[in-house]
């Protein structure tokens, strides 16, 4: 059997294959880096799928978040293929799909936990997990030589809003039959101890309805948190709040989970935002999006004052019921300046434990690790300092070093009877995704983009007439993104008069090379404008003969 | 008195005023945020100065930190007036002027701690207080309104590396006598409790020298903290270890410190880099620059394999003896996970005390306000947040809320017998640095770099002959940054084809107005692209005439 796993933080993609058969387990997306400027979305390169689009019986979804399902729509535009999930992780993917049509129908089946789905030589049983969105799953495969159990994104929530608990004893049967390759997720591998269940999040959030009950409260969490939100709802229905919703995913998705049966709305409780007015602030939870300072989202134009219908006074309390995503500290924290510097109380899990990871600790994993007592384990999900981490704690489990595969994008790991071992690549890597363009932008515009942004651009235009050796119009010289252009003519003068002479210079050589020609009064101007300013815009020239 | 305080984080400037006489504490300068590509600083804007400078009597420095004494070179050139610090201030401060050398001699005065300076009306006396950089002081400022404290950065380090604890003595003398105004930092205001002292360090250094003797260590730190740096050079003498200083800033903080004699350097413990071959790993020590994951730094070509004398292998362990500032924590990662990747152990602040901050926590601004009473506070240094929890904690210990002023960059606080008052604003903000260009950087400039950033430029360029309404040359179309040409060759003969046509139909009605001609080019282009793209590129026609 081989394994491609094409994963990496934020587009998690695992791929099972023996023989005729394929299976996809996940199929996600992930953010651009701040070197990606412009770039909407990252997206797996899935060339070797459809080189073996013949093989693939299906993809299997864990969990409806993003890096897990994100990339769905422009997969199935390429190969169309059965997708397998729970009611919740399919609806948010027909969400998706509505907002990018197929040209053919695509197959989705609803699965719940426990249930089996044949797919060739395989045979994917769904095991319900603990995570920060409702009905999660592991999957663990039998394939001919074992099982091999992916973890999913998981935690153990001993007391889980739903009461539904991870399935231990079916881990634990698992285990018992003997398992062959455990994938497990990384994410708090490097974090001791267990992550504390959902539900003490609803201890936090009582205080704090009991301390600010003579407040607005504005609460700003994850939409897919389903039972968070939950938590909120039901707290303001004890505190007899009504509760109005702000942001685009937190209206859709309170929305679909409703109707989906993932969430109880007592009668009455819910407002149109436009009814606030009617009540007193202390009769008033709003619960938004914009946890993660997402620039736009409704709570960053609540705190910067943009927002039509919601306006920070002394009788509100934001309360931000979250963690900062690794990169995003910057951006919460404008908010958190923002709603401060209005004379507005903050609360966050700096404050109050209004937050709880969706993540297994440590001692998690290796509860994991007891049950299934695998015999090769490979950690995915994470950064390596937290697949390392992962490493360490297989190893204090009794994992033989030797057993523990940390793989990269599209390296194979190949198991059969003899034994494990990383055999060859298959292509993968990263597709970016900017605007309606997929895979059109690549390591040369991103460069040109970067350029660009540091020192900005100045164009030379003229056209010349090569067999008179004349300029026949120009240079002009246009620049944008380099100085101001009003403080700067003098400087600008200069340049073309070095654009002029550099031109004169090549026509009078009767040089018609263009490439050679733009090269030298690049050059030129690189060099003057590097003297003058400490300064390297791109410079284009723009020669144009008659 | 009126007192204008330009100050934000990381560009840190206090200006007092009386009559005919100002001084400035402190002239810092910040780093560029994720909105200002290109840029490499941020000073003040000191137009106000420039007005008054006949007024100026001198800049105080309360210590050598970038924020604090950053501008100074460019406050230099363009008002020449004395500047007052402490020995190692000063020392950092004339390393810059060699970088920076301005046309007339400046005047540099070395103070020490207890040293009272005469400034017009005012005199400055210059009070130890601790910190992350030696040297540090406090500045307590008599006024004909009384004494305004301003604290620095500050910490209580009660056992404190070079046996000179910060001097409450002092100021418990100058509470009796009575404050009216305490300028106090608030970068940790919000922990709870004392900040650690540096020595705790010095323990948690001693563990891993021990834990570790068998590997070489590779420790990063500010090179500023020359504490620190001792800290670990006495635990490397200790433990028979060499030391290898790497990296430009720490070489030259290094030498300056153990010159200046901050710093002691035992006999034959440092070598020069070129000489760690000679020595077994587990005989060496490392110290680096790049703890806060900056590019380019030593530690960064190390973790990436780029460093030409520091190869990673299994027998090294890198110690990050810092913790990440808000912002950097992406970068820092990056280098972890190059590290782990190599398969070398990181230890940083998440799993040894190795990093202590320089600053108060609210149990020592207590402790502060305990001791000097003052009857008016403005909580300096730091975001919103945590100006308002310095607020809290004045309140908290008796000043009355009315009495608490936060101020903004540039508004003016008027301090008289009567009272204290916000009175109006002076010319205040940022000026933008950009390679040796001084403010010829705006919002205009900076939205032309993100724009082009964004999505890359499209540039069209045309001759025409207006009088013959013909186009003698063109359209040619020529883009960066936006799409790979070569895929998107059908796209762009589109997009020359529509501009052709835009400028065959505004020639054929003799438009003449040139910014119209543009504008409707620009306008037909955009609509195009975007639809075609869903991409918002700037277009940039340039049209010549014959």
């Amino acid at each position: 059997m081989s394994l491609g796993g094409l994963e990496e933080i934020g587009k998690n993609m695992t791929v099972l294959e023996w023989g005729d058969d394929i299976i996809v387990i996940d199929c996600g997306m992930g953010f651009p880096d701040e070197d990606m400027p412009g770039v909407d979305l990252v997206i797996p390169d899935i060339s070797y799928l459809i080189q073996n689009a013949h093989k693939i019986r299906g993809i299997l979804i864990t969990h409806g978040h993003e890096d897990h399902i994100g990339a769905v729509p422009y997969v199935l535009k390429q190969i169309n293929v059965p997708i397998y999930g729970t009611k919740l992780s399919l609806g948010i993917i027909e969400g998706k799909l509505d907002e990018h049509p197929l040209d053919e129908e695509p197959e989705l089946y609803t699965v719940e936990a426990g249930d089996v789905v044949n797919l060739g030589v395989f045979k994917a049983e769904f095991i319900h997990v603990n995570h920060s969105i409702a009905d999660a799953c592991a999957i663990a495969v039998r394939t001919p030589v074992g099982i091999v159990y992916h973890s999913g994104d998981f935690k153990l929530d001993v007391s889980p809003i739903d009461g539904n608990m991870m399935d231990l004893v079916r881990i634990g049967e698992l285990g018992r039959e003997g398992v062959t390759l455990l994938l497990c997720e990384s994410t708090n591998a490097e974090r001791p101890g267990f992550t504390p269940s959902e539900r003490t999040v609803g201890s936090s959030l009582e205080r704090i309805f009991e301390k600010y009950c003579d407040k607005r409260l504005i609460i700003a969490t994850f939409s897919s948190n389903v039972h968070r939100v939950q938590q909120i709802i039901n707290a303001s229905a004890a505190h007899k709040r009504k509760v109005a919703v702000l942001g685009r995913s937190m209206v859709n998705v309170i929305g679909a989970a409703a109707e989906l049966g993932y969430m109880e709305l007592p009668d009455g409780v819910l407002i149109d935002i436009s009814e606030i007015r009617k009540y007193k602030p202390e009769e008033l939870t709003l619960i938004t999006t914009g946890s993660q300072g997402e620039p736009m989202s409704a709570l960053y134009r609540i705190a910067f004052s943009e927002h039509d219908k919601v306006k920070l006074s002394a009788s509100d309390v934001v309360v931000l019921s979250s963690s900062a995503i690794p990169g995003n500290e910057k951006f919460v924290g404008k908010i958190v300046n923002a709603v401060v510097r209005s004379g507005v109380k903050v609360v966050n899990d700096s404050v109050e434990d209004v937050h709880v990871s969706g993540h297994a600790c440590s001692e998690e994993i290796k509860l994991l690790m007891a049950l299934l007592k695998p015999k090769y384990l490979m950690p995915i999900h994470g950064e390596y300092r937290h697949l390392y981490a992962n490493k360490d704690i297989g190893e204090y489990m009794g994992i033989p070093s030797e057993n523990i595969f940390i793989s990269e994008i599209g390296k194979v790991l190949e198991v059969d009877r003899r034994g494990a071992r990383f055999a060859g690549e298959v292509p993968s890597g990263k597709v970016l995704v900017d605007g309606s363009g997929v895979g059109d932008i690549g390591s040369v515009v991103l460069r040109d983009r970067r350029h660009l942004a540091e020192d900005g651009l100045v164009v030379v235009v003229a056209t010349v007439d090569t067999d008179a050796g004349l300029v026949v119009s120009g240079p002009d010289i246009v620049s944008r993104g380099f100085v101001y252009v009003k403080e700067s003519e003098e400087l600008m003068r200069e340049v073309k008069k070095i654009a002029e002479s550099s031109i004169e210079r090549l026509l009078k050589k009767r040089v018609g090379d263009w490439a050679h020609i733009k090269g030298v009064i690049r050059d030129d101007l690189a060099k003057f404008i590097f003297a003058k300013t400490k300064r390297k815009p791109m410079i284009l020239p723009v020669i144009m003969d008659l």
